[in-house]
Parts: structure tokens; C-alpha cells; sequence
């Protein structure tokens, strides 16, 4: 496949000088109109050492507008990114709506690098290449362009190249040591990323593969294809928002349809003397567990969802008071602020991954997608559908790096709400939790309930569970949430 | 000092339970009130150990409504924390504006206990103080609420109170070897304690000291500081809104004041055969520096400040095209985000701070305070005259820190502005620099002059010194900034 690039293409000085400026020009134009537009773009610049990355990278950056624009380093991990799941540093500085991130490195590096040296199996290559196409459909799906360059060379001008720099004392430094390895490894280097390219290229996210024999050809190439993919990226982009937006199809609500929540039993209840007795036991217990889990770096993510005065914060409250308040956070989930909205829904989420060993609470999540997005139509029927597997994806990043997470569902009647609204305006430090809307959401308990059930159902499996926990009273939830994380993290730390 | 807190203060049960639903009520509606006003409260709960910080801090907690307040625990510092200045950790949490930082260990922690340990000297905690205090000033002068307490117990109820955690396995967790270390050490903790706490009491930023040999006494009374410094604060806040705005008097401009700026000679400039001669040398010598200064983990700050159309642009790109794209970023400073807004003004440039080893090159900086936003009236008076000494801490935090800092001023004459952006409407690609905005500014020349003199001025010293650079010709500039960062940084590499 890389044949194409062996064709040895040259532009000359002239009329690379000529080209130049119109180029710019436009590229320079397309970002004003990029900067007011809802989507981001992504340029990686890869390829065989020696064919030319720094250089091109170095191009763009004197062509584009630096107040849109971004080079993204990745090079080997920090410790704070050890600590989190591995595309926790490419999400951490990930380019905001309107303006573009170019990446030296990316996520393709480490899996190549990897299998070249032989660190991983076929296999393991293949999960990483099966993740990295899912993040990158997740992207596109956002209205992501993704713009990805191979610059290929043959192994002789490699070889070339690499002499050459390294016999002029002035660029020298480029050629490392691992350069020199790799060379010697070009045939092992070739085979691997031409299975990557191939694999990791669709229509969506295709790679281009560019000839790096020559600087000027190659710098050339990159930016116009910088310019065309982004020309056409906002012309569909425009053509989109011109389409009339389809009018939204009341939902449908399967009466007979089995219904997950309704088989709670919620007269479910504990006296006051078992209810203290327990609490004393588990929280003494969940205190033990969660030091161990400090000590072994195990970091912990759980997920409070459930109807208005479920009591999420009651029983937050039961598990903080056993924990060390230098290892975990209550996350909120309110509005997002303007640097939240313009990036992917989930970048508020990976902002708030812990370092290791620490417990994150969020009081409501990321399923807000499915829920309220869902419900009050905030979500299009496309984004919160594609959203179980994205939440799927992302709770998968969560457990493959070793981070227990339990999901909890705080589940009432509407009569036990309406108890609780009453009981809350009269509570004065409770006054400011009730408000108009409140009542309002009652009106929609159907579509709700119905956003709820297919919620479990899309969002369950054996690492990522929903605890479906019976809330009509209080002590009885506290108890059944506090039992379950001490079991679950028990299990989890055998 | 601490005998007031000796007196063996105790709250009853069945009192506790009385006070604490008024007091949370409170809390809670004070915190609703700061949620709307525009600065941020920062608790800071120190003491012995045995002290009961972990408790106060986790009923402060339960208490306080989680959507407008956050813990912060500052353990060991991780990589990232140790490759930049030490207050960046602080920074990078503090809490935005509206909202509640609660400090689980401060910028106390290291100081107290590197003397107690004897790693530092009396004149080394005196200085570390010195930027306490600095730091302190500054945050109060954005209107930040400080409030400082102090958990005290005498060396035998410590020995009781570690002894009963101890002895009861549900507690002995909390006891760790350093806590015993520490009782050894009561005496020499208390001596230190005591002179920090002397030396950082202010008016403003007062320390109190509580007696923390009863926890339901001293959760109460820090719960109930909190409270009354939260409404005074808001009382003062409000107090302060409704004073009439001082009417802005015009800047005097001092006709035969000595002009720093017209001591420069614009006539300088360089032929075209000996800029490239030049500039080829220079960037080869940058490009060595710069590998040698990242092997050497020493990372870089160039600020530039001109004139608009001063050619900032330009010099820039004829830095980087020597740099490795992995080791810089350049940052252009537009408007703030609103995440940025509810800072302090220096948090988005502390934001920026680098990793190890790299180069960040601002195009326009933190001293847009006392050039636009003083000439146009966005910083009062007051704030812009105080932004000197801020700035001057802040560029000292970097240098105290190995950082090499380089700040230049593009100066050219207004004629040569005019002639730039008559130029500049010409090319396709740079009239988007050029707007209404910029020929208004020209009216204020004299205002803007007064003020970079003012700057300049105010903010020179050996490591943080300005390079005034001739930039009527832009060939002779280019080759002054790069040279001069050649120089700079071989002379602090050595």
C-alpha cells in the first residue's frame, strides 16, 4: 500500500514559493470560518522516522492562526497519567469546538511502537487498534474531522535521510537512538503499520499516506489536504444545519413491555436499631476496605443516579463520613460550563479522573445523556442512542485500567416523592433543593421510567452492574448501598 | 498562644444536636448568597495531629451543599507538581469564584514540616513564609476569603487521642509512623507551629486557634467561623458595591518625564544578505541550547509585549522554526473563558505553566493588566498599581524555580504602525489581523507609552529583565530577540 509513496514526487523551489502564500491564505480563511463553527479538528502527522513529521509539523504551525490552533505533544507518560486509563492524556487536551489540535504523537504511537518491539502479541494489537477506531467513531460521531498523514519512506532514503542529518553537527540531535533501532527494524516497522493503516482506515477517518522524500512535496501535500478536508467538513457541516430538523416522534411507551424497575419491591424497610447497628458495620468495614484499596492504588468511580429526593445525597453522606477526605470527591453534575460545551459530552467526565487509589462520587453523570437529555429533548434521537455504547465504551476504559465502578439507582414512587417535596419545603436548609421544576418533572415519569429501563438494560454488564436499589425508605437504601460497595469492592480487591 | 486553647472546651450531645440544624440552615444560605458574588472562600484546616482535622473536615462536608464547594488534598506531589513552581499545585485547584475551596493540608504543610524535620534552616522558613504571605495578599486582594484554622491539643491528650485511635482497630489507620514521629517531636512542632502562626496572622488573613481535644466543640466553632466570616465577608462585599465608583481621573501624561522607550533608535536595521547570514547561525545555536536545555530539564518562558503590527508574529515563527515542535507552545492571550473569568487574573497564565524541559512562548501576557486593561479602564486604579508587585512575585516564582524567563517589547513609531497596517489590508492572509479596533487604538499612543514606560519600569529586575527591541525594521528586530535568547540562555545554561 505504500507503493504510491515511492514515487519519489519533488516540488520544486519556485514553485513551492508560488504556492505557498495561496495556500496560507486559505487555510487562514477556512479557521475564521472553522472558529464559529460547533466542531473541532484533529491533524496527526505520522509516519517512518526520518520522513519528515517534525518538519511538516513545524510547517503548519507558521501557516495556521495560533489563536485556533494547538500542537499536542505526547511523549512518554507522566505519572498523573500512568494513573489514569491510557486515553486520559489525548482527552485532557482535547481541541475545543472551533479550532484545531495538531498531534505529534497520538494514540497510534504507543500500539506500533509496541508491537514492533514485540512488547505485545497480534492480538493485543487488534484490542488496541478494535479501541482506537471506537474512540475516533466517537469523535467523528461529535462532528470531529479527523485528518490523519502517514509520511512514508522507502528504507534506502531512510537510511539516507537519517545519515545525512546526522553528519550535519546543526540537525544531528534528530536522529536518536531509537531512530537508528527502528531503522534496522524498518521491514518489521512497514509490516505493522501497514496493518494498522489498513485496519484503522474508513471512510469516515481515512488515512492518507503522503511520499516524505521530499520536504517541500510533502509539506505541500499535508496542507492542502489540511484545507480541502476542512472545506469540505464545513460545507457538509452547513448543509446539515440547513436540513430540516426532523420532528420529534412522541415516544413510545410499551406498556406491556417488561419493565426492570418495576419489580423492586420498594415496601422494603429497616427498623432504626438494625438500621444503626448496620450502618456502624459497614461503615467500619468500607473504612478498612477503601485504606487497602488506597494502599493498593485502586481507584474507585461511583455513579448516583435516581428520581428527584431519591435520596442520592443521603446516601452519599453514609459512605463519605467513612472515608478519608483526602481520597475521594462528590462530583455534582450541574450545567456544563462554556470550556465543557464545546467538547465531546464525556470530556467533562474524564476531567474529573482521579489520580490513583481515590474514590470519585458523582451526585448524577454521565447518563444524564440518556435521562434528562433524553426525556426534555436536549439529546437528538441519534446522540442519545449511539450513547449507550459510547457510555459502554468509556465505563470499559474505566474497569480495563483497574478502576472499580459501581452504579447505583435510587429508585421511589412518585407518592414517596411528593411526601418528600412536601417534606423538604419544610426543612429550611432543605427549602433551596425544591423548585418549580421539581414538580414539573413529575408530569413525565412515563418517559422517564421508560428512559430508565432502557438505560439498565443498554448500560449492564458484569463489570459495570446497575444496583437497582429500593428507596422508599431511607434507612433501607442507605443500608443497601453501603453493603453493596463493601462487597463489590471486597470481591474486588481478593 | 495556644493556651486559650488549652481550657479543655467540650459541647454536650444532646447540645450539638440542637445547634447543628440552625447552623447547617445557615451554612447553606450563605452559600447560596456566595454562589452569586464574585470572589471565593478558602478554608484551611491545619493543626496537630490528633487534632481532629479529618473529622471537622468531614462534617464541613456533610454540611455544606457540594454543588458550590470542593476538598482539596494536597499529599506528596506527583511529577507533574515537581516539574513546575511549587505553588502550582494550588494553584491548578483553587476555587473559582462563588464557590468554596476546603484545604486538606496548604501551602503550611511542607514548611512546617520541613523545619520541624530540621531540612530547612530559620532563614529558609522565614522566606517561605515571605511568599505565604505574598500569596496570601494577593488572593485577599481579588476579594478572596481566607479563613485559617488552627486544631490545637496539648501533648497529653495527643498521646491519649493517638493511643485510643490506635488501640481501637476501626481507627488505627489513622495513626500512622509519622504521627508518632510527630508526638516525639510535640515540643519542636509546637515552636514552629507557633512561629507560623505568628508570623501569618494578618488583620486580614487571621489564624484561629481552636481547642481540638472535643470534636462536636471544635467542629462547631469552625462551622460557626466559617458562617460568620462567610456573612461578613458578603456584608463587606455588598457594602463595598453600593460606594460610589471613584470617577477614573485621566492618566497624567509627564511631558518631560524620562521616556524609557525614547531612549531606543529606530533606525537601526540589517541588509538582507547579513539577516539570513544571521538568522541561520542564530537558529542553528538556538536549536543546540534548546535539545541541551531540555536534557537538562530546564524549561523556558518568553513573553512578548510591542506595539500591534509590532511584529510579534514574526519573531515568534523565527524561534520556533529552530525549535522541536514536541517542546513548545506558543500561547496568544485573547479574552478569558468564563472558566477563566471567575479566576484570579494570574490563573490562566499559571494554567499554561509547562512540564519540565519546555518552551512556552506567550504572544501577549499577564502584563496585558497594566497596559490594555489599565489604558482602557478594564483594571481600576487600584488593581493595575498593585498588578507590579503581583507580577513581580509571580515572574519570581518561575525563576526561583530554574525557569528561564525572557521578555521583550517590539517598539516601533507610529508612522511605521500606520505603514504595517496599510500593508497588511494589501495581503489576503493578514487582513484578518487588521481591524476597526486597531486604528482606535492609535488615538491613545501617548497613554499606551506611558504605561509600557510605567511597565517596564516596574517589572525589570536581573532575571525578569526586559529587552527593548529597535522594530522598524523587522530584520534587525528578529535577529535581536533571537540573539538575545541565544545569549540569555547559554549564560543560564552554563
Amino acid at each position: 500500500m505504500f507503493e504510491v509513496a515511492e514515487l519519489g514526487h519533488k516540488v520544486t523551489k519556485a514553485d513551492y514559493n508560488e504556492k505557498v502564500p495561496t495556500l496560507r491564505t486559505q487555510l487562514l480563511t477556512a479557521q475564521q470560518q472553522l472558529s464559529t463553527l460547533n466542531f473541532s479538528v484533529i491533524i496527526l502527522i505520522s509516519g517512518v522516522d526520518g520522513g519528515g513529521k517534525g518538519e511538516v509539523i513545524n510547517l503548519l504551525n507558521e501557516w495556521l492562526d495560533p489563536r485556533f490552533m494547538r500542537t499536542n505533544a505526547y511523549d512518554s507518560s507522566s505519572d498523573e497519567e500512568k494513573e489514569r486509563p491510557k486515553f486520559w492524556r489525548f482527552w485532557r487536551t482535547m481541541p475545543a469546538k472551533g479550532t484545531i489540535g495538531i498531534y505529534v504523537g497520538s494514540w497510534y504511537s504507543n500500539p506500533i511502537a509496541q508491537r514492533v518491539h514485540k512488547d505485545t502479541k497480534e492480538a493485543d494489537l487488534q484490542l488496541q487498534l478494535t479501541q482506537i477506531k471506537q474512540l475516533e467513531q466517537e469523535l467523528a460521531d461529535d462532528g470531529t474531522l479527523i485528518i490523519k498523514c502517514w509520511l512514508h519512506l522507502k528504507k534506502d532514503p531512510q537510511k539516507k535521510r537519517l545519515k545525512l542529518l546526522e553528519n550535519n553537527p546543526e540537525t544531528a540531535w534528530q536522529v536518536t537512538n531509537r531512530d537508528k533501532k527502528h531503522l534496522k527494524m524498518y521491514d518489521d516497522f512497514a509490516r505493522v503499520a501497514e496493518t494498522v493503516l489498513k485496519e484503522t482506515s474508513s471512510t469516515q477517518n481515512p488515512w492518507r499516506i503522503i511520499d516524505g522524500s521530499d520536504i517541500r512535496y510533502s509539506s505541500l501535500t499535508v496542507g492542502q489536504r489540511v484545507l480541502d478536508k476542512i472545506k469540505a467538513h464545513i460545507a457538509a457541516h452547513e448543509l446539515k444545519q440547513s436540513m430540516p430538523v426532523p420532528t420529534r416522534s412522541a415516544p413510545i411507551i410499551h406498556g406491556n413491555q417488561p419493565k426492570i424497575l418495576d419489580s423492586l419491591d420498594l415496601s422494603l424497610e429497616l427498623d432504626k436499631k438494625d438500621y444503626n447497628e448496620k450502618l456502624n458495620f459497614y461503615q467500619g468495614k468500607l473504612n478498612k476496605l477503601a485504606r487497602y484499596a488506597h494502599q493498593k492504588k485502586t481507584s474507585r468511580v461511583l455513579v448516583f443516579e435516581g428520581w428527584d429526593a431519591g435520596g442520592k445525597g443521603g446516601a452519599i453522606r453514609r459512605l463519605t463520613r467513612a472515608l478519608d477526605s483526602r481520597n475521594y470527591q462528590v462530583i455534582p453534575i450541574a450545567a456544563p460550563t462554556d470550556e465543557e460545551q464545546v467538547q465531546h459530552y464525556l470530556w467533562r467526565f474524564w476531567r474529573h479522573m482521579s489520580r490513583a487509589g481515590r474514590i470519585t462520587i458523582y451526585d448524577r453523570s454521565w447518563y444524564g445523556r440518556v435521562l434528562v437529555e433524553r426525556v426534555e429533548g436536549f439529546a437528538s434521537e441519534q446522540e442519545w442512542t449511539r450513547a449507550y455504547s459510547e457510555i459502554t465504551n468509556f465505563e470499559k476504559s474505566l474497569t480495563d485500567h483497574g478502576i472499580v465502578l459501581l452504579k447505583f439507582w435510587l429508585h421511589i414512587d412518585p407518592d414517596e416523592q411528593l411526601r418528600r417535596f412536601k417534606g423538604r419545603e419544610k426543612i429550611s436548609y432543605k427549602q433551596h433543593k425544591i423548585t418549580e421544576e421539581d414538580y414539573r418533572n413529575r408530569d413525565k415519569w412515563a418517559e422517564y421510567s421508560l428512559a430508565v429501563n432502557d438505560m439498565v438494560a443498554h448500560t449492564n454488564s458484569q463489570k459495570t452492574s446497575w444496583t437497582l436499589v429500593e428507596a422508599n425508605n431511607k434507612r433501607y437504601a442507605r443500608i443497601k448501598v453501603i453493603k453493596t460497595y463493601c462487597e463489590a469492592l471486597e470481591k474486588a480487591l481478593d
